[in-house]
């Protein structure tokens, strides 16, 4: 196999093989690499146990050549992967003062008591380079030996991260040998199998571009992926591809690089100066939320209603008792009065609502599952019925919203809002 | 190495090693595992590579005696797990006509057209135990061969819980020597370091059970787990561990294995038979969305208003122009009057509201990080101001909804509602 910049990543953690806790940091620092150049094939876990990660790192020493680990750097009794890892590679681990004059101010500043256990961060070993923690304790630090690199990095993802982002891919950019560059493709409305059906000759005769189609959470997505020695280069190797990708799939492509439909439709209301509001019943503010996660939504986003019962319908939003009554709340009419009312409250230019059965229990009308929406525009109101059957109470949620964005997007981009309905 | 029952879970898909996706079937594989006293000692990523999964595939048999593996199993070219996996075991893959029929009938009930490549799918390795999924497509399958136990699982995450715990567990139950019983003491309001200094001299000492910290986002856990011959055994190992833990930490344990402060405040509401709701600036729905997540909801929570703009809050929440104008937005007379203005729109009996900046940009008056709480009660308001630096969006609003959602916890149970300010 050939040994040339091969990447595995060691995380260090019994909580990640107990299950309470997700690996994030393997992902993170994966996606980082891929943006270099560098090749990552092999992501391995153990749990604090000095003997399997002393196991795990030799494994590790013959296949790779930069091995990263995760975890085990603070200053717990089973912060172990210091020791260890020195050993395996035969190095002492020596007290370094200025991390203990860190350590201090840190705590200071925070103004917190700093425990005895703390200093046990500030040994590292013998002639390591020294990646300062400025989003925690621990340090990190990289140890160069006979054309192996050895980087440790703290667990805590979102230190993990940072110090990746801002100490390691600045360490290891002179490593990569060229460059790799990746878009993703965003799809709502098509599944995974129908779209590899449509895309499988372009696929199978891809190299360099290659095509690649991943499933995520109601959505799907296309990752094309082009190696030179230049950005440029590779982008040109992409654009091709990307263009008959496109034809293929249709407007059921909804974005590029975008990090989900939410992402996708407050860009869209940027760009056309436009503002939205939402009314949610059964998504109970995941909309809202979902839109808000993005820096500068305020400019777009003006707010909305949960209306979680009906008296909040009522009340809050003003829909009519007697259409609830009529209709039932789970209905094509509630959810225009909710758009309607709750666009005319805000003043925004759009309002999409949602009111729906999330499940488990079901009303004893309509099956768990069942989901109306509406989205009001200057040009008058359009409403729409999903049936979601087989999913539990996150996906209809979630589909929802992802179908409440949808309505947006296709919109604010002219295609016809009457969309397909995706069971 | 002990080799009695050791897992190894085994996951196929390059998705993993370029960092699009998050490897949740480890973590959710490992969490259900444990429940049933296997051990699981590692976890191994590849990519979709005959080559090195084969090898991945050789070092898993050499130390575990059940292994685990997700993805690759499906309709698409690049899903080469069981061709892999049989080729290493010595079997044949055999067409299940089983299979072609469930197939069929899985794209028909769905009115989908079946394309011929999910064919591929109906292949299993000769002798296995054939796993049906009802969740997907692709069956899983179960080969026993000289002590060694294979489990091949589909890849997406929906598929690979529900067959994990529908077909495997009890496939595996039998296998367990002894019962791992696992509770999680979750606090908010102490760092991890903090938690740990307080505890080390008893997780030191602790055999069975084993008491173990683990820092989450924005709060932390205390995990005892017992090792018995039942259940029972293992629950009466615990609860003495449990009662010092408790005495030590004080009222920063919210609760025993909940998900979270929400399912903390969505329970205590329940049982006292009260009402919320909710009035949001900065967390833009999030406080809603988290505890409308857990089925039930809508029995305590009644709904709220997302005021993401200065003019939704005064037209909706009929706050003050005045007072935003005198105290600014990001201000304790605001949250006050956000939450006593939504509790008196949705009649529920308590309220919270946060105002505040979560980032990237701030007002030019406020650091970022600052955020204002308020809490509405039959007896009164309170308010608070949190200042939470040196940390991005995300954080400043997952930590702003931790922080609202213990008010209400702290006022449910007794406790001074003004919390210490953990930064």
């Amino acid at each position: 196999m050939n040994k040339g910049h091969a990447v595995e990543i060691l995380s260090v953690g019994t909580e990640l093989l107990l299950g309470g806790t997700t690996n994030t940091d393997a992902r993170d620092i994966s996606e980082m690499l891929t943006t270099i150049g560098l090749n990552v094939f092999h992501h391995t876990v153990v749990g604090d146990n000095p003997a399997r990660l002393r196991q795990a790192m030799e494994i590790a020493m013959g296949r790779a050549d930069i091995i990263i680990t995760t975890g085990g750097l603070g200053p717990t009794c089973d912060d172990l992967t210091k020791n260890v890892i020195a050993e395996a590679l035969g190095l002492e681990l020596v007290f370094v003062p200025e991390e203990e004059a860190r350590l201090r101010g840190y705590f200071e500043q925070r103004r917190r008591e700093m425990t005895p256990n703390n200093l046990q961060q500030c040994y590292l070993p013998a002639g390591c380079v020294r990646l300062v923690n400025d989003w925690g304790t621990a340090p990190g630090c990289v140890v160069e030996r006979d054309g192996l690199t050895v980087i440790m990095l703290p667990g805590p993802p979102k230190e993990c991260v940072n110090m990746m982002r801002h100490r390691v891919l600045p360490y290891l950019q002179s490593k990569g040998d060229g460059v790799i560059v990746s878009h993703n493709y965003k799809i709502f409305g098509m599944g995974e199998s129908e779209m590899e059906f449509v895309l499988r000759d372009m696929m199978n005769e891809s190299v360099n571009p290659t095509i690649a189609p991943y499933a995520k959470a109601c959505e799907c997505l296309v990752r094309i992926t082009a190696k030179a020695d230049s950005a440029e280069e590779a982008e040109a190797l992409i654009a091709p591809a990307a263009e008959i990708v496109r034809e293929k799939l249709g407007d059921v492509v909804y974005g590029v690089d975008l990090e989900g439909l939410d992402e996708c439709v407050l860009r869209l209301l940027e760009q056309r100066g436009m503002t939205l509001s939402a009314a949610e019943s059964c998504t109970g503010g995941l909309i809202a939320k979902r839109i808000t996660d993005h820096p500068g939504a305020s400019a777009v986003f003006l707010g909305g209603v949960v209306s979680y019962t009906n008296p909040v319908k009522e009340k809050i939003l003003g829909v009519s008792a007697e259409t609830i009554a009529r209709c039932t709340v789970v209905s094509e009419p509630v959810a225009k009065e909710m758009c309607e009312h709750v666009r005319e409250l805000t003043g925004s230019d759009l309002a999409v609502s949602v009111t729906g059965l999330a499940g488990p229990d079901g009303d004893g009308v309509h099956p768990v599952g069942t989901v109306c929406l509406g989205l009001a525009t200057p040009e008058g109101t359009v409403t729409d019925t999903l049936n979601i059957p087989g999913r539990d109470r996150e996906n209809v949620r979630q589909y929802a919203s992802q179908h409440a964005f949808d309505l947006v997007r296709r919109y604010l981009t002219g295609l016809p809002v009457k969309t397909r309905t995706i069971i």
